[in-house]
């Protein structure tokens, strides 16, 4: 099968890849579409090392699977391979499985390809009168409806979110559902406008009203976006950490302790979830799309996608 | 009246301070005894920029009140003094009020004198059988109390308490009325020994099991503190802040994400409450007092309260 080959930090599209063998559990999904995430563009930069087919964020069809309701189905899936043994896993958190493997990221071959193979316990149907574009989506969305399982957000909150990226968006029109009092911060007019465009009020860092909100959501990407979090926040108020990037920051955090600031790091998300969301159609993916590749021009869609203020690149696989 | 008066990082010990005059609301307070905290010995380094009587570690006679009840009565103190009116007041969040003051550290002078004033409603009766050195351990150790009141802390939890000075003995000790499965580490066996012959688990740094504790407590009162905290924490764990020092330390935030740890800072709790424990016998803070001086010789007590390993020193001023 064809497929975009990462060994050494370098990629290669291929089309000599056996398709994978699903294990008793597993299912083999054909994949239709794949979206390009930061994590694939960090990967090949090193941030993790990783030898094998990159990519999480996709929608497939069921091909076989021990269970013969589920082949046919149209599928997202919860990139997260748990063990079911674990201490983590017996504590029901099985994303952080101490032996997960991880789609695409982590010991298991991932989405830029025909196939993948996926525990049936992960998969998730797409729901009617969901587009394949949307499904595509529902990972990183997810990671957006995860805060909502971690803090509990209020309508009389005031709440900021900080970041105008995709992740950011889609985190301001899910806290947006809440009801709360909600800003979103960010740096390009055209991105916030997106968010205005459903009601959604906007600003820039100088909006900030100083120790003000109950929640703020850090989703820059950047070290610089803790310092505007922590301007944002208000004592006893927390802050939710949602960005990943290489190396450190440094933090005065006595500060945090005389303002008894709670900082709540938060990954990933409930895949089913973000597809019921998107079927009540409450959220809107679909304006971050920037374009389409085939897979086998998949070099080129992910030199698109690393160009500064790229939007979703989305890689066409199957029909 | 005596006290010991801090100006420009000198510390001086007076005889002519004018007794001050309570505001209506206010009790004039005679002080018996006051315990040196190391915030204390932190002012005189400059931690934070106050000129006047510092001390805030307490147990006193109401003398003069508004409210006749109260004149006569052995109290302890609330060191934060609230406005009642700005966003924090209106949100009960009365110790982060924006206009107020603190006993002895910030815009009010504080208990190393023979007489302070504070609002009557800052103040709590001591209990009977509660002695005035145990009470003047009341306010570090509502300290240790508010981490309940931020944390739920279950009987099914395991809890690592790193640091064995003497917030870390309280907070020890009141975790462990929780009934969880606590552990202390800390790098004296002295120290640690005080916990021991309560039952409470004890260790070094090599003991600490890696990510298996549902809240860990940082209250080393250093950096490096926060690094074993990271280590011991479980993904998806908490760990409470309680260190202040000066400076930042440096921390990689994605590994907080990824595992989905909470950092919650803590800062104080409830006089009442720690009075309580204490009238209960269920907690024990006098194996802490190392030695009584007179408020006369009170250069001499800060100069022994700085020195390595000292434990607490307690100013007696009136009997």
């Amino acid at each position: 099968m064809r497929g975009l080959w990462l060994e050494n930090q370098n990629m290669s599209y291929r089309e000599n890849i056996p398709v994978p063998q699903p294990a008793k559990d597993e299912a083999l999904i054909r994949v239709l579409r794949a979206g390009i995430c930061n994590t694939d563009l960090e990967l090949m930069r090193g941030y993790y090392p990783f030898t094998g087919i990159i990519g999480h964020e996709f929608v497939g069809i069921v091909e076989q699977a021990s269970q013969p309701a589920w082949v046919g189905a149209k599928v997202c899936g919860e990139i997260n391979v748990s063990c079911g043994e674990c201490s983590e896993c017996r504590g029901a958190r099985f994303i952080h499985c101490t032996a997960r493997t991880v789609l695409g990221i982590s010991g298991r071959d991932g989405a830029f390809a025909d196939y993948l193979t996926l525990p049936l316990r992960n998969l998730h149907r797409v729901p009617q009168g969901v587009s394949d574009d949307e499904a595509a989506f529902s990972e990183p969305l997810a990671a957006a409806v995860g805060i909502l399982e971690q803090v509990a957000v209020h309508p009389t909150d005031r709440v900021v979110v900080i970041g105008d990226g995709k992740l950011g968006n889609m985190i301001s029109q899910v806290l947006a559902l809440t009801g709360a009092n909600l800003l979103a911060i960010g740096m390009f007019k055209e991105k916030l406008a997106l968010l205005e465009k459903r009601g959604i009020a906007t600003g820039f860092a100088q909006d900030i009203v100083p120790h003000k909100a109950d929640v703020v959501v850090e989703c820059t990407g950047d070290p610089t976006g803790l310092e505007l979090a922590r301007l944002a926040v208000r004592p006893r108020g927390t802050i939710v950490l949602k960005s990943t990037y290489k190396g450190t920051a440094t933090v005065n955090f006595s500060a945090i302790v005389v303002d008894e600031v709670t900082l709540v790091g938060s990954r990933s998300g409930p895949i089913g979830a973000a597809l019921s969301l998107l079927a009540k159609r409450v959220v809107d993916v679909l304006p971050f799309i920037q374009t389409h590749f085939p897979l086998e021009k998949g070099l080129q869609a992910l030199e698109a996608a690393a160009k500064p203020g790229a939007k979703k690149i989305i890689l066409t696989i199957a029909e």
